[in-house]
């Protein structure tokens, strides 16, 4: 009986689990027109951005949709990076008309688009600030019934196809929040690996990024069982929920997919094993992050791609300054886990120790350095911009930073380390330079 | 691109990976009301069974719904290892009233009785057989909706709260067969670790024992690439597809807490922590095989459980003979790891070497001897029958155990080695007696 207490205690709290259907497999695109008859759609919303409209990822889906008599409409006007006022414009197109089952071909931004079109247009009486998440908007629970929709990622990065989860840019304070509901969750996900194979080198990279950010931060949030607060009703639980047993199997096994293949992914664009192994990590990773959440490096991430004045992105294809997700998050990486690392030394020093690190003569002490350390050697590796300078950020920037993070409570307190606004702003500054 | 003929060939055949939504924690079965108002439930079919139905598992569930003012109607008729006739009897109480939501609260009879119950009374139409796995039933496709159904699993073994699987036993054969479909995977499971502190100690061995056999067959299971047909349209696909990259970590995490938790469990009811371990063990190994599949052993179990003549089992408070299923499950497993060893050497060896075995100095040629050496002592160290001779078969009863196993051939033809009736025979022979 001697365990029973810690193990009472382990279990006081309350965990849910919840994760997606996921078809992979090379070619698996093709068959989404025998999806949507099994589902008996009789008018498809297809969903992508312009960019992806000419390539492959979509034209095979058109393929099968035609092949399989299908009626679709598309709406290929998807931002990258999208904003309150590019999901206003997708949902006005879903409102317009009567659709069955929705579909995205995309990455991140297309297939959270496409997660907000379906909501509102089943919900047209909403206001668009009642789903998107407290303080900025009313976080009301979402009870009514959505369509089907299947969700077809052509980056390796977001976890999108998995979550429950649609980040947008809110442009009247410069900062991303989003809607996080089970309900939104993608009926069915196809991953199809050879869609990976038209990503730019950079666009490889980055989403790496976001996966490898994903799997740490969830891997070291704080524990479900000290989460707060715990809301009686199953259905007002947040979908981030802390990190947990299930959620912890799959971040680690993204980790260690992440430290095997992201390197030979991002430079060999013909090495399909390691582009394959990657989009499989990014559905382990948005399965582990989707359910145990994401800290600081994601809440940070927000001002610093919501205050972007300059910055053009290489290997993307949009004409508006940016600084893709995955590049904003991974930037604060080091600052942030060497911060985080004295609440839970143990998974900071696995970390490392998974991404490469020789840790056996390591102490708990150390396992915020050497973290920090394997991860900035790991971005140099890659020729990732040295840091929040690069992007034309400096010291003054600062409070703007810090005050777009204040919003992200939903994430930022599933930080394993309290912290205050001296802290983001010390984390902020320590990630101007990297190298 | 040397690599890329390897990978084309591993991705060429098609993947879905289906996975259920999972509330775990002590206590959290008590919120069930509150699920059920939020389904907005006016009818609710509670099963269980009639020893279940005097204990705490259950209790807990009334006081519930009660409680949140939920109507329900109680069927506690299920029968230990269900039977069609017991099948049968559940889908008349479900069809003689309007149920919209199915609870289920017990083990795996008990779950799959309910699944059953579910889609007969949703397919009023529909005859026994229709959905029933083919040989023995005509394995029609699923293509009308279900209620929902929220599964309390109170055994630690079954995973049946995750899985699209209801097995019974179809007396006209005297074997063992069931229905396949993603379409009857429960809604939600609620895993509360409380409820198997009321299992006897035999009832714990021997639902571990399932666990364990789910772990190590899903992972030894033909690859999913491997594995015909391959039915083009997605709905005619077999929930058992073969190992793939993700059951694969599911399978490997749960035989880890096995090793690791098993015997403790087994050795002191009192014992949270371990047998909340085995709890969500349960729960790995059951999204694990439910999308890998199982192969010989419970392709060879069907049988004997079924040809049972005088058997009674310990800790189990039935009247019928009863050889209790992880125990059916786990008699050959020494006989089918060392005939299956030859196929994927080293994924028996790491098998052995995660429970236990010290496996440094082996060959491949060794994997099978020393996984079978390894669940032998397993087995005597739990104190397990020695073999189907301790049940009362003897070798004039192996040409019907055989004949038993013919019809299991959704489940055997995921054996990694092809195997002819003589085969079945020597493994049959060979688990006579185990020590």
């Amino acid at each position: 009986m001697a365990g029973r207490d810690r193990v009472v205690s382990l279990l006081r709290q309350l965990e849910r689990m919840a994760s997606s259907n996921i078809r992979y497999g090379e070619g698996v695109s093709r068959e989404i027109g025998m999806d949507l008859q099994n589902l008996r759609a009789q008018n498809v919303c297809l969903m992508t951005d312009r960019n992806l409209s000419r390539l492959s990822p979509v034209k095979v889906v058109l393929e099968s949709l035609t092949k399989n008599g299908v009626k679709y409409k598309l709406f290929d006007n998807v931002r990258v990076e999208p904003t309150d006022t590019s999901f206003k414009e997708a949902i006005l197109f879903a409102k317009n008309d009567s659709f069955d089952v929705f579909v995205a071909v995309g990455g991140g931004s297309v297939i959270d688009t496409c997660k907000a079109a379906n909501l509102y247009s089943c919900h047209p009486e909403a206001d668009f600030l009642d789903f998107v998440n407290a303080p900025i908007g009313k976080g009301k629970p979402i009870t009514g019934a959505l369509k089907p929709l299947i969700a077809v990622p052509t980056t390796a990065g977001t976890g999108s196809e998995t979550t429950g989860v649609a980040i947008f840019d809110y442009t009247p304070l410069k900062a991303k929040t989003g809607i996080a509901s089970r309900a939104i969750r993608p009926t069915l996900g196809i991953v199809d690996p050879m869609h990976t194979l038209s990503m730019p080198e950079r666009v490889t990279a980055n989403s790496g990024f976001d996966v490898l950010c994903h799997a740490l931060e969830s891997y070291t949030a704080l524990p479900y069982n000290q989460r707060s607060p715990c809301p009686p009703n199953p259905i007002n639980r947040p979908a981030y929920q802390g990190s947990n047993p299930i959620s912890d199997v799959w971040s680690r096994h993204a980790l260690h997919v992440v430290a095997k293949y992201m390197k030979r992914a991002v430079r060999d664009p013909e090495d399909l094993e390691a582009r394959s192994s990657m989009h499989l990590a990014s559905v382990f990773a948005g399965i582990g992050f989707g359910n145990a959440g994401v800290h600081l490096c994601h809440g940070m991430s927000y001002p610093i791609a919501g205050n972007v004045k300059t910055h053009s992105a290489k290997g993307y294809s949009v004409e508006h300054p940016l600084v893709p997700h995955g590049l904003s998050v991974v930037l604060t990486s080091p600052a942030v886990f060497n911060f985080t690392a004295p609440m839970c030394p143990e998974r900071h020093l696995e970390a490392a120790h998974i991404l490469g690190a020789d840790v056996r003569q390591l102490k708990r002490d150390d396992a915020g350095a050497v973290l920090a350390d394997t991860l900035r050697q790991f971005l140099f590796d890659l020729q990732v911009e040295d840091g929040l300078g690069a992007l034309g950020y400096s010291l003054d920037d600062i409070p703007a930073l810090v005050k777009g993070t204040i919003p992200q409570e939903r994430v930022t307190k599933l930080s394993p380390r309290g912290h205050t606004e001296e802290d983001l702003s010390q984390l902020f500054q320590a990630s101007m330079k990297l190298y």
